[in-house]
């Protein structure tokens, strides 16, 4: 029996994510293997190490990978901060609080939820007053929730949960690299991403970064694993996951070097050019970049006549919603975007499940051919579909936003070009920089 | 700031894992992205699953990926299967039956082990006797354990688990592919592996097989997550991860394609070619290829006048434990093999820390030119180091081995060839092949 080689077909993955990986990244994981404890690898772990404290924009020791997808960097931090009967709220505002909710609830802690409709976010004081109420040990928040599009704002909420005695997670899983997130200035304790919406990879690694405070909690449940042990006694309640165990992750990346799992040596690979990537770019240029595409999308849909979904002062620069026109069958015209012209868009979950499709610009597809391309191939389906699109409306919007953007005008696209790009004479080599990406 | 392209050394891993990936495999891992429902990308799944049929010889539906390392494919395994206070019996011959202990622990499992002495393994009779006291819901046993590069039978363990009423649980990571595993033939309920061994891949992708009789243990306690709820009312006691729920993994891989994680896309495609690798040669012929360049290092080892460690009839194929001579550095010595040549072998751990190196054959590296180039750099190591080796005699024994396996001699090997190479006329074709790979 012969198999064929691998031949998966050409996508343009502009949905919610996955997207299309970098194509330096997809190289990296090329490269040939190493062992665990070469020190090669431990130098690349190292380096890594480094790489997403710039990213995360930290100087927590405490910033490593997981291996597996980003809702393993989520249960991991979860399982190993909360022992059964620890009080933790989480504010709901998507699918991805549901889902630290019944991560949580899994770990034995008991839950206590906030929400809001979809499409809107929490304020600030809402937050402060149910922690106020329920005095949980842990506050749990996602920071761009995918299934709404919406970006939680964060900034009041490190300082919130300190003055109650609170540590403050974030799953920054959709917005990291293309929304501003700055652990440290925040004062967030633990923070988990993935590899394949903003930067640029698959996803199968999980970027994570903890506080002194948040170690510290951890290491009061220190266990060394029994086949490796080294006579020191475990201290606390054992962890529930031997895989998620950040007692023993930290001393496997730490100078310790215990041996835990096997390095996922690829996705190393991968996790460690997706910093790369972002780190040469500049982190504030990035998320100008995100912004600036985003933007640029979100008025080409507007421009189509099409209406977007949820509150706009509060959504992710990467992705959006938008309101399925009447009388089109979506399924048919997602379907015929994948097949006639390769791309993709994204359906959605819930109470918005046929409501609205999402749209990402992000990662490598930030950028503007990827727009275009996008709302030229929309142009045409949503008009084969029945609907009464403006003729040219979508690429010629998108363009004026370029322009504009380019021209410095006082929109958030200018602003962001001479913000973000660092070095940049004026917005317009701003905007052309980030556009060529 | 700008970074380097990733550029690891090149490295032979003769390791005990993870060993050097075969570069069709590394290759695979370049291939672009798809979305996670994208038509092609449930082909690919659904192909993927059809291939690990092939390696674990079963027609078991339930045969599919965990997105993590191999213990993510054991944890899930346990935490799936093990409700607190349900009985779990281990037989623990080296440092992997511990880990099964201690994950089974993590799950509130009562936990009853066995123990032999490492470089040993049990006899069917003695687990039998324990199953028969104990009356566990699950017998747990690793097949090959690295640390002591045993390989315990399995071929009764399957009737007697299920004689006594328990489910069979196997931890194959280090042994599938080079040594033979029957699932269905040997009724295994469950079993899990790597890909960082003899399958010649990266670590970070878990197969995984589930019986019947698994899924329906596993089912009873099916609560799908709370974000993407179908109305289906929850049954049974919740699994205690929800990374690792293989009640909604399954769902994700069968025919619902109920979200759950984002697959991990490039390490798919790294666990396709790796099963396709296996199944284009013939399992089989992949056993006997691992039968033949282990014992070739085995002779080579032996013939530098070094002692091998542990029950030989039943040791791995694809990893042997040397006994580290008197008066040598061991440290300096590793070191000086990968420092002066390239090559990874492997410590120890445990009982065995200090006292044997590690030496695998297995995956892309169970090559004739890998093992006589190992040899070879031993004998230098050795020597240097103040050892009395026999000069040439690694490579010559190994040389001599396999001209024995080509001519069709009548030990191991040579049965090997012949059994195990489809449609090769005779032995020496079948060595030929084995060593040209």
């Amino acid at each position: 029996m012969r198999t064929s080689q691998i031949a998966p077909p050409p996508r343009l993955l502009m949905g919610p994510g996955p997207i299309s990986a970098d194509p330096r990244v997809l190289r990296a994981m090329s490269a040939s293997l190493l062992g665990q404890f070469d020190p090669a690898m431990t130098a690349l772990m190292t380096e890594t190490q480094g790489l997403y404290r710039e990213v995360f924009r930290t100087r927590n020791e405490a910033t490593l990978l997981i291996d597996g997808t980003s809702r393993a960097g989520i249960e991991a931090v979860l399982v190993s901060l909360l022992e059964p009967g620890d009080k933790v709220l989480v504010p709901i505002f998507g699918r991805f609080g549901h889902l630290l909710v019944e991560i949580a609830e899994r770990c034995g802690a008991e839950v206590h939820t906030l929400e809001t409709e979809w499409g809107q976010v929490f304020p600030a004081s809402a937050i402060e007053d149910a922690v106020r109420t329920v005095r949980p040990k842990l506050l749990a928040v996602v920071q761009g929730d995918t299934s709404t599009t919406m970006n939680q704002p964060l900034e009041e909420l490190g300082a919130i949960a300190a003055k109650h005695g609170a540590l403050l997670y974030t799953d920054a899983t959709a917005s990291l690299g293309g929304n501003d997130l700055y652990v440290d200035e925040w004062r967030i304790d633990a923070a988990t991403a993935g590899l394949q919406k903003c930067l640029a990879g698959p996803s199968g690694s999980s970027p994570l970064t903890l506080s002194d405070r948040a170690v510290e909690v951890i290491g009061a449940r220190r266990h060394v694993e029994a086949g490796i042990a080294d006579g020191t006694a475990g201290r606390g309640t054992r962890i529930r996951s031997n895989y998620f165990d950040l007692a023993m992750i930290l001393d496997y990346w730490g100078e310790q070097r215990l041996n835990h799992h096997t390095e996922a040596t690829s996705m190393l690979y991968a996790a460690r050019e997706c910093a790369s990537l972002l780190v040469e770019e500049g982190m504030d240029a990035a998320v100008a970049r995100h912004r600036l595409h985003g933007a640029a999308m979100a008025a080409g849909i507007e421009g189509l006549g099409l209406t977007l979904f949820g509150d706009q002062t509060h959504r992710m620069h990467n992705v959006l919603a938008v309101t399925i026109p009447d009388g089109i069958d979506a399924d048919a015209a997602r379907a015929a975007m994948l097949d006639d012209f390769g791309i993709e868009i994204g359906t959605s979950f819930g109470p918005l499940h046929g409501k609205v499709w999402r749209i990402g610009t992000m990662g490598y597809n930030a950028r503007r051919d990827a727009v275009l391309l996008t709302l030229a191939a929309l142009e045409q389906v949503l008009r084969a579909g029945g609907v009464d699109v403006v003729t040219g409306g979508g690429v010629g919007a998108a363009r004026e936003h370029y322009e504009g953007a380019g021209e410095g005008a006082s929109d958030g696209a200018g602003q962001v070009g001479a913000a973000g790009q660092e070095g940049a004479a004026d917005g317009a080599a701003a905007a052309v920089a980030g556009a060529a990406r």
